[in-house]
């Protein structure tokens, strides 16, 4: 059994999913069993040689996550400026193949002397608060396309969608989604993360190496909370509306207030509150 | 109301709870109405007149939540080590109010030089991954209190006294608890957080300020999953169980049983998983 001097290490081989001894108390009663956990693994990003970041992940689409990274914290501006993205498959007992390694273009590589400069001074958790409201405001200032429309009818429907697409990976009940879905409600692409911005990043990364951004005529779904990075990211890629299952922040609604985007909240079967930019929504 | 160009601006007045103008679209009706969103604004942690860190935090306990960072992150090691915290009574407008000013005992005062490297080095989130496991390996390697034994029924009574507690700020349904339990179950305080690791830092900076670390006859219940900071921070403050209503992640896991904390995760009403530390939970 598990003891509490770890004599049951869980494998350190990077995967989505790991299977681990717990014992199950239930009415009184012991069973031993085994249980899944979603696995949680730093992934460390570089740039050339050098470290830009470090972020607890759930391993899978890793390629994709540091691609969502580099464009939506603005060290790319598209497709064209990754020259390559390279897992490393190294050494997994320490970790070392939880590297992803980004070659950029030349207009593109970071100012590590003054990132490091902006990271120390503004931020423990990347880039956030004031500064990096300020950041995206320098960035993008324009409105994701404000002509777009969606149906409030289609937009009910997108919870169940995201449902049915997650019980594949749904064993472990400690995963955040994130997906996309085009004008007719169809899925494009979910992904899943133990970290709520990581997961949109993942499916951020997936649209700019599949050549798809902006995101102009698309929505993104969340199955958390719409938090101010989610709301962030959004912008950077160009989507109109973000939606979530819970409830957004007050900075979040701030954001997409100043920005434009609309934000729904609390979507569930019949039932939704939108917190900014509801023209955007049709009735039936 | 809410217009998509920021004509209804948030108050930018520090607080828990913000309300504002939604529309609920219900079963194809519109309401218009006032509702309450958990309030999402950047601390800023000092040391000194020196920037530390900005956090996205829940404003409230403020002076707590940078009594447990400095804690936790391993900065001060104590009481003793803080000579004060000060909040910040400035300009609201520029969210100026948003800073916690800590003068530190002269043996506590952070290696800025070095801690600029660690945290360009090895972090987007502060302090994790790896650099963060050999960190908490290198501060403590003694188990949390290993005699500390707790009653199965007991704890399966700590969600509805978290619940009960949460209810009173439970309007935004947006933040995640935080709470501290004695060995009879008794609430000792409750925190709550937009962030997970924020409410955990907030219940243990108010054990620091009011001279009760280590918690070594405690019990930490969270209300969201036991990840990997959870369970660090735990450590650090000499906690022996921590107890969640959700998953944990594998990495937590991993750490807990590591370094012997007792791992709970989907306590409910009748039923619990033990991850890590079996072996101080007594049957009935």
């Amino acid at each position: 059994m598990a003891s509490a001097t770890g004599a049951v290490p869980l494998a350190r081989k990077p995967r989505s999913v790991d299977l681990t001894q717990v014992s199950v108390w239930d009415n009184g009663k012991v069973v031993r069993k085994e249980d899944y956990l979603a696995a949680e693994e730093p992934l460390e990003i570089r740039v050339g040689a050098k470290p830009l970041s470090v972020t607890m992940r759930t391993p899978g689409h890793d390629r994709e996550l540091a691609a969502g990274f580099l464009f939506t914290e603005g060290l790319v501006r598209g497709r064209s400026q990754i020259i390559s993205l390279e897992e490393n498959q190294g050494d997994a007992e320490t970790n070392r193949a939880n590297v992803v390694r980004a070659e950029l273009a030349p207009e593109a590589a970071p100012d590590f002397e003054k990132m490091q400069r902006h990271f120390f001074a503004a931020s423990s958790c990347g880039i956030c608060g004031k500064a990096s409201i300020d950041s995206v405001r320098a960035r993008t200032l324009k409105t994701p396309n404000p002509d777009f429309r969606f149906e409030s009818k289609t937009l009910l429907q997108l919870p169940n969608a995201l449902r049915e697409s997650q019980a594949v990976f749904g064993r472990t009940g400690g995963l955040h989604a994130a997906a996309l879905f085009d004008k007719a409600g169809k899925l494009l692409v979910l992904r899943e993360d133990i970290g709520r911005h990581n997961a949109v990043d993942k499916v951020i990364g997936w649209a700019l190496l599949e050549d798809r951004l902006p995101l102009a005529t698309t929505v993104l779904l969340v199955s958390g909370r719409g938090g101010f990075e989610i709301v962030q990211k959004a912008i950077v890629a160009g989507l109109p509306i973000v939606a979530s299952v819970s409830a957004p922040s007050s900075l979040a609604v701030q954001l997409a207030r100043e920005l434009g985007l609309t934000l729904i909240g609390f979507l569930r079967e019949k039932r939704f509150v939108v917190y900014s930019g509801e023209e955007r929504i049709k009735k039936d």
